[in-house]
């Protein structure tokens, strides 16, 4: 039967629920006594389960990565221009792993979800999750898939924090980690740009302290905002003035405050106004604080090079010329740090004018270098 | 009588009203009956007056550039550095004059005045003024103090498109423009983040489509969360890393939303809180829009050197190695606008790392430079 998928797309998906009924300790002191994982695999895994790759996501990624749900969808998974047969995930060599994290919107257990205890939604007593507690979480996926160890641990942004983290937490367990767009901690600049989110959350009044399902609302104004200012982070001054310059929505300027003047303005409008239609509050507010919280080298006297003293992994870094957000200063950093813990890395920079959103983008040089070194892992 | 005012200050200043009841045409099409500019001055107007400079403010400016109301202020004018006998702006030669624009919130008429037809506050009725409407209207109490050309415009920022727009609208009533920190228009990245601004203030459910006055509130949150955006493109990365780190406010990390983790959070909370409590919600939208529209090559086909074509004034521009709100490249367009056009014009470029801020700071070889330009200038 002929399908309407393109030939390097790995088709149709399911996602699949994993239940797990042992308590998680999480690292604010809490524990969660039960939970789910939403997750979706590409490609098969192999006898020896040696050919599993890990796929963490970012702020406001989850499971989907690759592929379709139906013959209907318009757009595949939010990674599928890496994921696939001759891509750099090939998933004709690689059996791939793709789940929304704990604390997420989109199936796993999270602030949305019903509290089996009370019967009623988590809402704000849903615990604050660390990327450790994260990894912790993955690593019983793991488990209970039956691959003892990754091929690789992939991530961009927020998702390289966690490969970072895997390599840090468990050594064993993954031959290489691939850290895209990432920083081993955010900058004052990074937690105030979250801080805005979060108060713009938290002071919409609808958001009734994070219990706004009871009350039958959502903050929507609140998640719009905080979905606007990271936009404008996700990109760079040049990609939006290439994007939309100064372009008038009208030929006559608008002299009130509510009309639309620039295509930039209808533009984040529409980003902010469709992410608040979709995304949890108490998830963002989630996920920006384990940005924030995310400081592996804290424990070690702030030593990163010391932090990564106990890694086995392999690791690739790479990071794009105009991400402001995490700039290449900062995958330096890890590169830096991992060369005076004498441990084996490949770094590439590479030349985009798309900011952090770039690790997104089916960019040539960044798509053939990732295969390169996804090619090269012995499986 | 000893005074507690430093030598280098104007010392004590007071406020003063200039009334107009000729009508001002605005470039939306309406225009203002009659309104109210407050002003100071320092230093003594020569009987030639030439030797007469004006101040424009930026977004959150005002007519209190220098010296002190009383002895019991804690802060001088916010322009203080800059302005005084012995400093870049020598109050022993110049006659500085320094309002508050139309559509302000510190004593100028504006969305907050009472409309004299309804007996009612503007609100939202007053109209969107842009920085033309602002020139025309400085342009009239130049006339009214009997000042027929300046010595020279002055401005930082949105200041700074003032200084610009006055060479272009007045080419005869200025001998220079002093244009820091500024841009010949916005970019799209600046265009969103006063979009978000704005949408933060507009969706505030206390903001009453702007006639919060007649309710008896007043949209904090808006207004709080504007300037928490807005400040973090005033400081460098750099800057608010040295200033705050990852230091946190306490050593326990709190595992909740509210609490406050970083000194940055602190800071950023404790600065839009303040100005939320001071600040005109509807003047924000004015200035950012104003900002937005600013704009003087687009009638002359998008040609920056044609539009300064009939300049007279000599130009002194000035940028900050760390200002990513308005970069040093954004100042060269305009100087190579200038040169182009064949117009005299000096331009440094200031190594500091405090971001845009800077031009409010007193760095000494900023100011050495800014003094040697004002030196020069024959009154």
């Amino acid at each position: 039967m002929p399908t309407a998928f393109p030939d390097d797309s790995v088709g149709l998906v399911t996602p699949q629920v994993a239940r797990f009924s042992e308590p998680l300790p999480l690292a604010c002191g809490r524990s969660l006594a039960s939970y789910e994982l939403v997750y979706e695999t590409y490609g098969q895994l192999n006898s020896t389960a040696s050919n599993a790759v890990l796929i963490c996501h970012a702020l406001s990624g989850h499971h989907h990565a690759a592929g379709f749900h139906s013959e209907a969808d318009r757009k595949p998974g939010w990674w599928d221009s890496a994921i696939g047969p001759g891509k750099p995930i090939d998933t004709r060599r690689f059996f791939v792993v793709a789940l929304n994290n704990l604390g997420g919107c989109n199936g796993s257990t999270g602030p949305g979800s019903t509290d089996p205890v009370t019967g009623k939604p988590f809402g704000a007593t849903f615990p604050v999750l660390t990327v450790e507690d994260w990894v912790h979480s993955q690593a019983r996926l793991a488990d209970r898939l039956g691959i003892k160890q990754w091929a690789a641990v992939v991530g961009g942004s927020l998702g390289g924090m966690q490969a970072l983290q895997w390599a840090i937490s468990y050594p064993d367990r993954l031959r290489h980690c691939v850290a895209i767009a990432s920083a081993p901690k955010l900058s004052a600049q990074n937690i105030a740009f979250n801080e805005v989110a979060r108060q713009a959350i938290l002071s919409d009044p609808e958001f009734h302290g994070g219990d706004f399902q009871a009350e039958g609302v959502i903050p929507k104004r609140g998640l719009m905002l905080a979905r606007m200012v990271g936009h404008i982070t996700y990109l760079s001054d040049d990609s939006m003035g290439e994007k939309f310059g100064r372009e008038l929505k009208s030929d006559q300027l608008a002299y009130d405050f509510h009309s639309v003047a620039f295509q930039v303005e209808s533009y984040l409008r529409y980003q902010g106004e469709e992410f608040s239609g979709r995304f949890d509050a108490n998830t963002y507010l989630l996920m920006t604080k384990a940005l924030d919280y995310f400081d592996p080298a804290a424990a070690h006297g702030d030593d990163l090079a010391k932090t990564l003293s106990g890694v086995t992994a392999d690791f690739c870094i790479m990071s794009f010329t105009t991400d402001w957000r995490f700039s290449p200063a900062r995958s330096r950093e890890i590169v830096d740090a991992l060369m005076a813990a004498r441990k084996s890395v490949s770094y590439l920079e590479i030349d985009a004018p798309q900011g952090h959103d770039a690790f997104l983008i089916p960019i040539p040089r960044y798509l053939q270098a990732f295969a390169r070194y996804m090619n090269r892992i012995a499986i």
